[in-house]
C-alpha cells in the first residue's frame, strides 16, 4: 500500500478503506511516512471530507496507536464530560466533583488553553501544589480513593493524536470535522469510560461560529462514541458571552468553589447541573431527568460536591485550604476597570474578545509553549441584560501593571456593546443530540 | 508572511497575491519552509485551483528562481516547440532540424521519458556518442554554428521546478493544470525564446484523456506564454494511437531520419511539417501559411533538414554516420510478433498500452532512476484502418529474449482491437489555440 496511492484516492474524493486508514495512522505515529505525505493527505481530508465510516475507523486507529485504560475492577459507572472550548467555561471543576459525589467514577483527562479559550489543567494549576501529571498507578489510586481525578493526557493515550495535531497546527489542516472529532474522541474513548457527555459550543467565543456547524460536529462525535461502545450525547450550548463572571485561572477556580458552595452565577450553575444530569442518565445512575436532577441538587446543597473537590485537591497534592481561604491563590494585586460611557443596557459582551483580553493579560497562551499567569484575568461585573448608568463599572481586570493592561482594556471596551434596550434572552442550552 | 496563513488562504479557496506566491516559491527552492508545508499548499492548489493571474505569477516566480538565457546576440528568431508527451512522438527530432534549416534558432531543452511516454533525450542518446548535457558556452556555440541544439535542462533553469516536481511526484499533487502549466512554461520561457508552439496531446496515450481538459491546459499555457512576452500557440492533437510506426529509442531516431529523407509515415510527417509551419509563422520567418509550408517542404525535399540533423549530431559528439547506416544503432536482435487472430480491420491500437509494452521491454522508465535500453521497442506494422488477414503480423517487438517479452506481448495483444469495419478517420490536429 503506497502512501501516494492513498493520498491520491482521498484527493480524488474517494473513501479510504479501513486498512488504508490504519496504514496512514500507523505510519504517521511511527514516522514511516515522511511528514510531507502526512500533511498532503491531511489537506486532502480537510478539503474532501471523510464519511462516518472513515471517521470511525480513523478514531479507532488513533485509539489503537496507544493504550486503552481499563477500570473494570473499580465499582461504579465510568463517565466523563468534554467541552469543545469556551471562555469562562469552568464547568469541569464543578461537575466532576458533583458526578463523583453522585456515585460516578470520573477519570477526566483535560487539556491546556490555547488562543482565547482556557484549559482545565491551567486552572487547576493555580491551586498551590496541585499536580495534573499523575502516573497510571497514581491515577488508579485517585479514582479508587476519591472517584474522580483531573489530570493531563498521559503519553500512553492516543500518541497518534499528538503527532497529527502538531502537523495540523502548522499546515492549516486543523479545521476538519472528521479530524477534530477523531482527535477528541480517540482520547476520550481511550480513557476507558462507558458514557460521555459532550458540550459542543457555538457562537462568537467558540471554535464553531454557527450552530449548524456545531450540530454536524456534535452528530459526528455522538456517532463515533456510540460506534465504539461509549454511550455518548452532545449538548449544543451558546458561547457568545463568557460563562459565569470570571475569566482567568485562579479566578475561575474561585468561581467554581463558590458555585459548589451554592453561590454560583445562574448560567454556570444551571449548565453544570444539566451536564451532570445527562451524565447520570447516560451512566444509568438515575432513571429519570427529575430523579437525576434531585440527586445533583442534593449533592450541591449538602456540600457533598464541595467535599469531593476538597478530596480531589488533597489527593492530587494541592492545598485544600484554598476552598476556605482565597488568599491562598496568588491573585494579581492591580486592578483596572472598564466603565460605561453611556447609560443603557449591556447588549452583548463578545466572548472571543474577553478571552483574548485575558490571554493578553497572561491568563492564556498565544503559542503552545507560552507560560500562563494563574493570577490575572477579567471579572465580568455586568452581564448582557444588566442596566448601566454612565461611569458604572462593567468589567474588572486583575493585572500586573504593565503595558499589556492597556491592550487588554482596549479589547474589553470593544467587546461590550451598550444599547437602549436589553437583548432578547436566549437559552444557553439549545439542543441535545442523542 | 507566515506559511500557515498562506496555506490557509488557498485552502479556503482564496486567491494568493503575487508576494505570497513569490514567498512560497522562494521558500520551497531554498528549503526555508519545511516540506510538509510545501506539500500541504500543493494539495490545496490541486483541489482549489489557481486563477490565470496566480498561475502567471507562479510561472514568473519559478523562472526567477534561476537564470534566464539570453541569445539576443545571435541572429535569427529564437523559437521552440514542446509536447505534453505521447507514444511514438518523435516530432522534435524532425522539426528542430527543419526549423533551423528555415532560418530559426532552436535552443531546445527536452526531458526524459517516464511511464508509457518517451523522452527526446533518451531517443537522442541511442545515437552513439551523442551528448545531451552541454555547458552553457557549448550550448551557445552549438546555436551559433548549427542554429539548433537538443539538450537536457541545465541546473541554472528554473530550479524551483525540480524541487516542486520531486515533492509533487510523491504527494499525489501532479494533477493540477496550474502546476503543470507553470512547470512547463517556466522552463520554456527561461530558454530565452520569442515564440513557442505547444503540442497538447489528448486521448488514450496522453496525460489528458479528454479534449476538454487538454483545451483548458492549452489555453493556460498560451496565456502564460503571451503574458511573459513569448508568442505562444497550442495545437490540440489526438494521441489515441502511436504516432508513426516506431516506439522505442533507436527505432524512433531511425524513423525520424527516414522522415527527413522523405520516407516518413504520413501522420508523423504531416504533424511535424504543421508544427514547423506554426513555428515559422509565430517567429515571423514566413508571413502566410502557404509561404511557410512551401519553405518547410523545400527544406524537407532538398535534404536541408537532414543535413541540419547531421550537423546537430556532429556538433553534440554523436556519430553522424548513423544517418546512412542504421547498423550503427545497437538494435535488439530478437524479434517477436503480434499477429491477427481473425481477419478484419485494425479498429484501434491503444497508445498507452503500446507505450507501456515498450517500457516493459526496457525502452522507458517506471521510476525516474531506471535506465533505458536504446535498442528495444515496438514497430506498428498495421495502423488503425489497415486490413488484416488471419495470422498477419500487426506489431513487431525488438526485445532481449527475456521474460519481459511475454508481458509486453500480452499488453500489445490487448492494445489491438480488430473489427469488421475500418474506424472512421479522424484528423490528428483538432484545434489551434492562439
Amino acid at each position: 500500500m503506497r502512501a501516494v496511492d492513498i493520498i491520491r484516492k482521498k484527493r480524488d474524493g474517494n473513501s479510504l478503506d479501513q486498512a488504508e486508514i490504519e496504514a496512514f495512522v500507523s505510519a504517521a505515529t511511527h514516522h514511516t511516512w515522511p511528514e510531507y505525505q502526512v500533511s498532503a493527505l491531511l489537506m486532502a481530508v480537510v478539503l474532501r471530507g471523510m464519511s462516518a465510516d472513515e471517521t470511525a475507523w480513523l478514531t479507532a486507529a488513533m485509539i489503537r496507536s496507544g493504550s486503552t485504560l481499563d477500570w473494570s475492577d473499580l465499582p461504579g459507572p465510568k463517565v466523563d464530560k468534554h467541552s469543545t472550548g469556551g471562555v469562562g467555561d469552568k464547568t469541569s471543576l464543578i461537575l466532576a466533583p458533583l458526578a463523583a459525589a453522585c456515585g460516578c467514577v470520573v477519570p477526566m483527562m483535560s487539556g491546556r488553553g490555547l488562543g482565547h479559550t482556557g484549559g482545565t489543567l491551567d486552572k487547576l494549576e493555580s491551586i498551590p501544589g496541585f499536580r495534573v501529571r499523575l502516573s497510571l498507578p497514581d491515577f488508579r489510586s485517585a479514582l479508587q480513593n476519591v472517584g474522580c481525578a483531573l489530570i493531563g493526557q498521559t503519553a500512553e493515550i492516543a500518541p497518534a493524536d499528538k503527532v497529527l495535531y502538531a502537523l495540523r497546527d502548522v499546515t492549516a489542516t486543523v479545521e476538519s470535522i472528521a479530524l477534530i472529532a477523531a482527535s477528541i474522541m480517540s482520547k476520550k474513548i481511550a480513557e476507558g469510560i462507558q458514557a460521555l457527555v459532550m458540550d459542543v459550543k457555538f457562537g462568537r467565543g467558540a471554535f464553531m461560529k454557527r450552530i449548524d456547524d456545531a450540530r454536524v460536529l456534535a452528530r459526528t462525535l455522538v456517532d463515533i462514541g456510540n460506534a465504539n461502545g461509549v454511550r455518548t450525547e452532545a449538548l449544543l450550548t451558546a458561547m457568545d458571552t463568557p460563562l459565569g463572571h470570571n475569566v482567568g485561572n485562579a479566578l475561575e477556580v474561585i468561581e467554581s468553589i463558590e458555585t459548589l458552595k451554592g453561590n454560583g452565577p445562574k448560567d454556570l450553575e444551571s449548565l453544570s447541573v444539566t451536564l451532570v444530569v445527562r451524565m447520570l442518565l447516560l451512566a444509568g445512575v438515575a432513571q429519570s431527568e427529575a430523579g437525576a436532577e434531585a440527586r445533583v441538587r442534593e449533592a450541591l446543597g449538602s456540600g457533598a460536591g464541595l467535599d469531593k473537590l476538597r478530596a480531589i485537591i488533597r489527593q492530587q497534592g494541592g492545598d485544600p485550604v484554598v476552598i476556605d481561604d482565597y488568599n491562598r491563590f496568588e491573585l494579581a494585586r492591580d486592578r483596572a476597570y472598564v466603565t460605561a460611557d453611556k447609560s443603557g443596557f449591556v447588549s452583548s459582551l463578545d466572548a472571543e474578545l474577553v478571552g483574548r483580553a485575558a490571554m493578553i493579560l497572561g491568563a492564556g497562551r498565544d503559542r503552545v509553549d507560552d507560560r500562563v499567569d494563574p493570577g490575572v484575568g477579567v471579572t465580568v461585573l455586568k452581564k448582557p441584560g444588566a442596566r448601566l448608568c454612565v461611569g458604572e463599572r462593567i468589567m474588572e481586570l486583575y493585572h500586573r501593571g504593565d503595558a499589556r493592561t492597556d491592550r487588554a482594556t482596549d479589547l474589553l471596551r470593544a467587546a461590550c456593546v451598550i444599547a437602549e434596550r436589553p437583548p432578547a434572552p436566549l437559552p444557553l442550552i439549545r439542543e441535545i443530540i442523542e
